[in-house]
């Protein structure tokens, strides 16, 4: 005798016992909505028609839907009828870790190396990287301007823009941090290349080599580089599925060992997608401060939260901008143009150093793209581009997460970001994930072993994957390869 | 009685004692040269009519012009008669520093923030940075090949282009590098943020803070910013005028203390515009490979030796490039486009490590400047720009030597560079660099003060001036407000 359960984790439907007719009723048509014959989003049988069909009483069918609706195999419509729920609504998050009170030296993996070398071979699946597929960006409007201001500005090759870098897309980055929250002026600005210079910049003007650099857990692989590349340690602080950095747990290690400064990414982590509530911003902000502690703010994300809000950074909690203890890092990389980088840090109370730094690493950024940025910032496209940038990275998520619910091993646990475009999967233990990251190699399939994302290499059973370009069939026979492998391990 | 002397320091005419008429004649004429009214040039009234309008004889009058030949200040050209010499010709050149045994901190200086900002004012005479003016650089060309690259690659901007950067860059970087004699293929080089990061990385690949670093003195400020930057001390080894780096002065700095790498700049150095002769290049990388010392080899103004010559780096006397203890870098910063901030280094045993910096501190060099700069390197128009560049540059020289010569204060000394578009000037004992170049930033004119070019502030009475810009009357002013401020000191 049968009847319908879920598995704890994964939410695959699985017989249980029972002899019931709406059970076996509920049963078979849970199975077909698992084997995929039934599809997320398909409308079941009316029950007057399924009763019909089956030969059955309208209070069996009507038993069995509500079993299957109990079960959050399907949900009802009012005045539509009964639909096959999203898959993707019932796979479980992956689990917070656990607190870690010893910072590490940052362990160099290759892995990275081979994703991003992977990403410039175009018979590699881009799941590995974080970055929009060119389909999504703005490409033609940002060509067009470089065209224009190449033809209008004839020498801007001609001269170093050394910092604090070009005023005028110093300008715009300002105008959009007011508009977010932050009293931010062109003066508080030094453009960079891309948000890893600001990053590494920031992080050479707070600390130096030895010190303890406090990360959430999982963290941007690239943030656990250039700690190690400088010679400092991490320490890893654990970070919430939904809500970003504990800041209870953070508030914890700064009472047990000296912390030099804070890393964190408070809107839409990378490989989360989390977002931190204001009150729990303020409060960090306000720990920070008690003990004297900067926090660069990683807000490269910011845009792209799914519901269109913006929340405010760190940096706006933090009082007057030259005085800040926070330092603020931003970038175009993830919504206009990886390739041109252009990032920025406002750098607070230590603004002056960054640009002594910046002369003497890279002494200016090229002015071209920087330029090209600054006009589309000014033209208002930004704003139409980034709403349908958010629905499609939205849809794609949804995409992504349900076809990961439906193929892969049970066990699977998925993030539910609340923005951006990548996904962290926890796999069923005893997953290797840095073989896995080998065998889908050579199945040519690129993905972000989670150990990567720890600078103690924890995180064995988890990747992170890229939803950042459109779905196709490709993409759907990458992931079942990832599937397959997973279940293998 | 009067005669014709020459001043050791200047050649600035000065009457002697003395009392043949040809003495008379003599003198007069070298003080009307040296007042101006003859100019360099100009042709002498011939033998036989200054004769009969002197009265005298002509063999007085061969005698006198012997003696002005002999004291430099005319010259023979045959068939053509007498001509005033150029006063540069009789200036002397720097003194030589002293060797000095004690690595430093480098003393940061605001001088070097203030040449920057006073860039990018247009009112401000660009004497104080060493980039060559737009009008003697391709920049039409250039565009032209930017709009193209847009067209033509219509997602250039849209991925990261990561370490070791665009292959069509590192490919005619490595065909050029073959032709000055280096054996390096595309897979030797790296792309970086102009010659600055390359050097950054490059520093950070073989040395650790508070390493010693030596140095040529005078050095290049931008390189002991970096040692600074990097929290690395710079030893300063004594250069020569003509032929840079003392590698005897080197070697015995070696003996007596641990140096953890060198810096050099051996073609063309900056400021002084020295090129190495081959032999010492030769001795330099054998004593290196003794002390198994790793050699940052700076070759940015390798294609501007005014005879067109294009000396072997010491990078192609140093064995096989994967394991070759010279680390060679190079830009077009110097040649085509500053603010395109195309550079790259070929970072022999490092050049892994290298890549690793990289991805963490730019993750990736923009596309597009790449792209535009290996399209003009492979349209062979770069050598053909080369050699008008050249060709203008050594003008250019030849003409701020001339007025510094005319017009600055008895005891200035200025370098005679085989290359490049800086002078070094040593102003009389006394004068004070730092006071000159405040004082002439309220003129509008910007100069690099010497204290910038030493880890220990020496060349206090040293001013570097760039002449990389078309002359005009504007700086023929500049200059002789600089004069003017150097004889008030």
């Amino acid at each position: 005798m049968v009847g319908i359960g879920r598995d704890e984790y994964t939410g695959r439907v699985v017989a249980t016992s029972g002899g019931f007719l709406y059970e076996h009723l509920a049963a078979e048509l849970g199975q077909a909505i698992d084997r995929g014959a039934l599809r997320a989003g398909d409308r079941l049988p009316s029950v007057r028609r399924f009763a019909q069909e089956r030969s059955v009483s309208v209070a069996t069918v009507l038993e069995a839907y509500m079993r299957l609706e109990n079960a959050g195999l399907i949900e009802v419509r009012p005045k539509s009828g009964h639909f096959v729920r999203r898959r993707s609504a019932l796979i479980a998050e992956p689990r917070r870790p656990r607190s870690c009170s010893t910072p590490s030296r940052v362990t160099v993996s290759d892995a990275y190396t081979k994703i991003l070398a992977a990403m410039r071979d175009p018979e590699m699946l881009p799941l590995g990287c974080a970055t929009v597929d060119q389909a999504f960006l703005p490409i033609q409007a940002l060509n067009r301007l470089v065209i224009q201001v190449t033809r209008e500005m004839t020498t801007i090759g001609a001269r170093y823009e050394g910092p604090p870098g070009l005023v005028t897309l110093r300008r715009q980055v300002a105008r959009r941090a007011v508009e977010a929250g932050v009293a931010l002026g062109e003066n508080d600005l030094c453009t960079t290349i891309g948000a890893t210079e600001a990053l590494s910049l920031a992080l050479r003007a707070v600390a130096r080599p030895g010190d303890v650099i406090a990360v959430e857990s999982p963290a941007y692989f690239g943030v656990l580089q250039t700690i190690e590349g400088l010679g400092m340690r991490a320490l890893e602080v654990p970070a919430n599925p939904r809500t970003g950095l504990d800041v209870t747990a953070f508030e914890d290690t700064l009472r047990q060992q000296p912390v030099r400064a804070l890393v964190v990414t408070p809107t839409v982590s990378n490989p989360l997608g989390s977002v931190m509530p204001d009150e729990e911003r303020e409060r960090l902000v306000r720990i920070a401060r008690r003990y004297d502690l900067p926090i660069i703010e990683d807000d490269v994300y910011a845009e792209l939260v799914f519901d269109g809000s913006r929340p405010r950074p760190l940096r706006a909690f933090a009082g007057p901008s030259e005085d800040s203890h926070v330092l603020l890092i931003g970038s175009v990389s993830k919504t206009l143009a990886p390739g041109y980088r252009v990032g920025w840090v406002a750098g607070g109370r230590w603004h002056d150093q960054i640009l002594r730094f910046q002369f003497s690493h890279t002494l200016a950024c090229p002015a071209l793209p920087g330029m090209a940025v600054a006009e589309f910032l000014a033209s208002g496209g930004y704003d139409r581009h980034l709403r349908r940038l958010r629905a499609a990275l939205a849809g794609n998520i949804e995409r992504y997460r349900e076809t990961i619910a439906t193929e892969f091993p049970e066990g699977t646990r998925v993030s539910s970001p609340l923005g951006g475009f990548v996904l962290w999967i926890e796999l069923p233990p005893g997953v290797d994930a840095l073989q896995l990251h080998e065998q889908a190699l050579r199945h040519r399939v690129v993905v972000a072993p989670g150990p990567l994302f720890s600078a103690r290499q924890r995180f064995t059973n988890f990747i992170r994957i890229s939803a950042g370009a459109p779905w196709s069939e490709r993409f759907a026979e990458g992931l079942r390869t990832l599937a397959r492998l997973s279940a293998r391990e």
